[in-house]
């Protein structure tokens, strides 16, 4: 998994055969003759020098393609002050990037940013369309840190040491967030701040390249890399599973030893995530109130090794409650398990009653017929037929012959009310005596900003129509989505409390219209994408369960985040507040969420009257 | 065409009849009745306010329509900071909303803005699509004014004298520029800045409101208006035909004096523009070389009282140039008119001759070969055949028998170079003499960030769909316009120069593409919507042609101004750098433009590789 970067090489083959021997599975090296200076304005220069690079004919397509990633020419300057080093650059490198797709098409090129003035490269590398191209960008400013360090470098030059995140940034700016382009991220001997390590996490990067010269030797004389360094290729590789990519000489003897370490560490590190293949696979939240749920989906569900443990856990708490225990063989508990599924909360109140040896008397509701049939085969083969009673119906137009002392639930989503548990407890309260019990007891959404140009990218991908350039349309970029996130960055240190609902709600007049203004800081330079959404719930009194990431419930797999996308990127300096309005908005037949920001750039209400996405009732 | 706002009144037909017997066309005035406090959360109070206005049977749906604006409550606060509050004004608010939408639909609804922070009340507003909305605002803000002049204003109370049309612009960015919603701008007694005016002039004001207080008495006692502000009603007459709106008491003894003022004031400031139907009317830029001209351009082209005049001052001074006087019986001028269309500049150059006494032997290039039976025509019937010689061919292909001492051709475009003047002139400087002219000798593009709310929408209308609420798709966006710029508000102090061309061009290789950056400087908070595109040319040394404004040719008619727009327009604040990019790059068969903003946000390049809009040769 290990590529090796060649400043230059004589012998194609013979430097792939080297590699390949050492460990390595490609290498990276220029195209194009080294130190060959192609004219293109004097005449007679132009025809001489239309020779530049190697014949293709040395390989195979399929070698050039698996082989080798074509690094383009250090020399080249499109954003020169100088209107003829501009002109001759842009030359120079729309001549290498042609042979580049010529050689192997759909293959990957290797450009370096060298600056956060790179607007006419970009331009140029964006019209080349057929490629994967890796852009190396360092981790940290080598000019920044000897500007820390030396004091003969002057504020000037000091000037110059910018954040390479933004030469980056500007980039992809340019090309408006383009998939294609991706990084490759050099690791510096001086290692950045956490949070700005966090940032690169939250960005495409394909490749970690390792220098030679940053490995150290340990006591058996092999060359291995520093602990803090060990830190940041096991971050990469957890979250984003990066490749490595080595810069050495070819006749280094220890390219052998560099390779066979980083493929070690890869080894070492890949998670082994149950979930890996669902990371950033963005999917659109379920509706269980309007569709009926089918067998996988509450397979999925049933799984979960700790949610129905909780439930059971605040089951118990509650029996506990309504009957002290000298109670226990005079009062019978009446619960109602609203929205059964095939029966899990059924269980989970079955066993909490056995363990607290009170009686309990059990109405199960459910609407969807299909898991009605498995409701119903438990109860004739498991369950006592004397204590639980099914009733086919949806839980807000049911009547039981009984009040409830408890109602359980489970309706929550991964941004709480968003599959209306609200409004179903609202409706089925009626059947809840005066001081019983709802478990949840109530819950709240948290929000925070996010940067992630993979969830951006994902969510545009959905419109893309033949116009492969078009940009974004509305209706995608006002839907919420679930996804498993990992390539993302958090802008701000922690999420905020959005929207809290309280059960059984004794209002007056129950709303559950809500509006909210909040506002968070940036930490670092960064790129506005939207927002995580997730939710944390008390089930009862101390029971509690969450997916917020700073009370995640340890163990819980059932929902993934949400994100809520804005239609347009906002670039965020540090330091910059980011004001959110949200509003969730009931209507006839509908529930749907509206959202906006005023600062640091206001943008329009997307979602306005549930115009692109909704939850019907 | 004035309307009497009424702040109140008791008999809807009583008022309509008042108003329009004193020359007033319609009023606005609330439908609900005044002082009627609603309640929407105590049960019974509820019950008992559901009548909350006059019946809709006092007039038929057409006199509603056509002579009542409905105004809502002035007591609405849907941005106030106490939820209670809030919650009631929304409800009212819709309440309101929908009985005006209910008596009169697609009617005008009247609202008012009393400060920046609305973004609750925006989002309701807009959730009304049937109706074109009114937002009032003042011109300035009072508390400003105040803050000025009185010494009890405290320094807080200064800072919420925030800019009015901040209030305005909060308002449309939350709503995503909606085309239906217009200013009423309410005229105040002290004028603001000359650039802020301009502000409003570039803003879709649809009413300009005179509260009867502003009026003073002339000698004969009768109520005028003073100078100045007669200066800002022809300003917004003559630019944004606007209506006048008129604040008064019913009983005002005055009142028809008022509306006979205002109405003579219209009349008087009216402009009769022969160009007046075409004003901000969105075209796509001719593309002649691509496309045969028809007769109907030909003739609007023709038309023009000035340009073949100009021509012909620089046709004379570059044939006295040519021809000394002491040679004019020996020497003859050989002189290529190079697309000649109809024929006028072949016009221009036999009347230069005439007018020097130079002798001129004249090839007429033309490729459309409909025009060619008009110049055959011309030739057969009125010019001397002997003098004239027609060629039917692309200039950039004949091979006429000798070279050319003078060239000349008319293929600019509204952006200079936009027709491909560079490319075809390029092409045909071969028949040109070394020491030969080109009339036009060179000309520049120049370029100035623009603020525009109706171009916006008109651009975004195009592609419309059924799906109303959808956002511009980047194609539309990615396009240029030619305009008859007048609802418009010229963000920066003045236009800058981007590309200039010579002929002929003796460069050892010609290189036509381009790249530059320019930065402007916004003189007041505004919002970029795109830029404004002009040119200026040398026909022949001082006789010049110019649409740019500050050199603008007197009586030039045959250019409209181009429109470039962005993606996303791009709220500033006063004294924020502009800084633009832009391209004009050469491909094998088009030429094209691409544009970009790097600062104060960043833009994507728009117009990649010419995917959206180019200009083919």
């Amino acid at each position: 998994m290990t590529n090796l970067y060649l400043n230059s090489c004589v012998d194609m083959k013979e430097a792939i055969n080297c590699a390949r021997m050492n460990q390595y599975d490609s290498i990276t090296t220029p195209l194009v003759f080294p130190g060959f200076d192609r004219e293109f304005v004097q005449k007679p220069m132009v025809e001489k020098h239309k020779i530049f690079g190697r014949s293709d004919t040395v390989m195979p397509w399929k070698q050039w393609l698996h082989y080798v990633i074509a690094a383009v020419s250090d020399d080249i300057d499109c954003d020169s002050e100088n209107a003829e080093i501009r002109d001759g650059s842009e030359r120079k490198l729309s001549q290498e990037m042609e042979f580049a797709e010529h050689v192997a098409q759909q293959g990957l090129i290797y450009v370096k940013l060298k600056s956060a003035n790179n607007i006419n490269l970009s331009r140029i590398i964006s019209t080349y369309t057929k490629s994967i191209i890796l852009l190396e960008v360092p981790m940290t400013n080598p000019n920044l840190v000897a500007s820390q360090w030396r004091r003969d470098v002057s504020e000037e030059e000091g000037q110059e040491a910018e954040d390479t995140w933004t030469w980056w940034n500007n980039f992809r700016l340019h090309v408006d967030f383009n998939v294609k382009h991706r990084l490759s991220l050099v690791l510096s001997a001086d290692i950045p701040s956490r949070d700005e390590i966090l940032r690169w996490l939250g960005e495409p990067v394909e490749y970690l390249v390792v220098p030679s010269n940053i490995f150290i030797r340990n006591n058996a004389n092999y060359p291995v890399l520093s602990v803090a360094h060990q830190e940041v290729l096991s971050l990469f590789v957890r979250r984003n599973n990066v490749k490595f990519m080595v810069k050495a000489n070819q006749h280094d003897h220890s390219l052998r030893y560099y390779a066979e370490y980083l493929n070690h560490m890869h080894e070492k590190y890949k998670e082994v995530d149950p979930m890996n293949s669902l990371e950033d696979v963005i999917e659109i939240p379920l509706q269980p109130l309007f569709d009926n749920l089918d067998t996988y989906t509450y397979e999925v569900f049933e799984r979960d090794p700790i949610k129905y443990i909780l439930y059971q856990n605040a089951i118990e708490a509650a029996l506990r409650d309504r009957v002290p225990d000298e109670e226990i063989d005079v009062k019978t508990v009446t619960l109602m398990v609203l929205g059964a599924g095939r029966g899990p909360l059924v269980r989970s109140a079955l066993n909490a009653a056995a363990n607290t040896k009170r009686k309990v008397k059990i109405y199960v509701v459910e609407k969807n017929q299909n898991s009605m049939n498995t409701l119903h085969a438990l109860w004739r083969e498991m369950w006592p037929r004397d204590v639980v009673q099914l009733i086919f119906s949806d839980m807000r137009e049911f009547s039981p012959p009984e009040k409830a002392d408890i109602i359980v639930s489970e309706l929550l989503g991964s941004f709480g009310d968003n599959e209306l548990s609200p409004e179903c407890l609202d409706g089925a309260q009626v059947h809840l005596k005066e001081d019983g019990i709802s478990i949840p007891s109530s819950y709240s959404s948290h929000l925070e900003p996010i940067m992630s140009s993979k969830l951006y990218n994902l969510v545009r991908l959905i419109s893309k129509t033949e116009n492969q350039f078009q940009r974004a349309k509305s209706k995608v970029m006002e839907n919420t989505y679930v996804v498993y996130m990992k390539n993302v960055y958090h802008i701000s240190p922690e999420p905020q409390c959005l929207f809290t609902f309280c059960h059984p709600n004794r209002e007056p007049l129950i709303n559950n219209n809500r509006y909210k203004n909040l506002r968070f800081t940036a930490k670092n330079d960064s790129v506005l994408h939207g927002f995580a959404g997730y939710f944390d719930t008390v089930l009862y009194k101390d029971v509690t369960m969450s997916i917020h990431p700073m009370t995640h419930t340890k163990g819980l797999l059932s929902w993934f985040s949400m994100f809520i996308p804005i239609s347009n990127p906002v670039n965020l300096k540090a330091g910059d507040e980011i004001e959110v309005n949200f509003w969730r908005r009931v209507g006839q037949r509908k529930v749907w969420y509206e959202w906006s920001i005023s600062s640091p750039q206001m943008s329009h209400i997307h979602n306005l009257n549930g115009r692109s996405c909704d939850i019907l009732m």
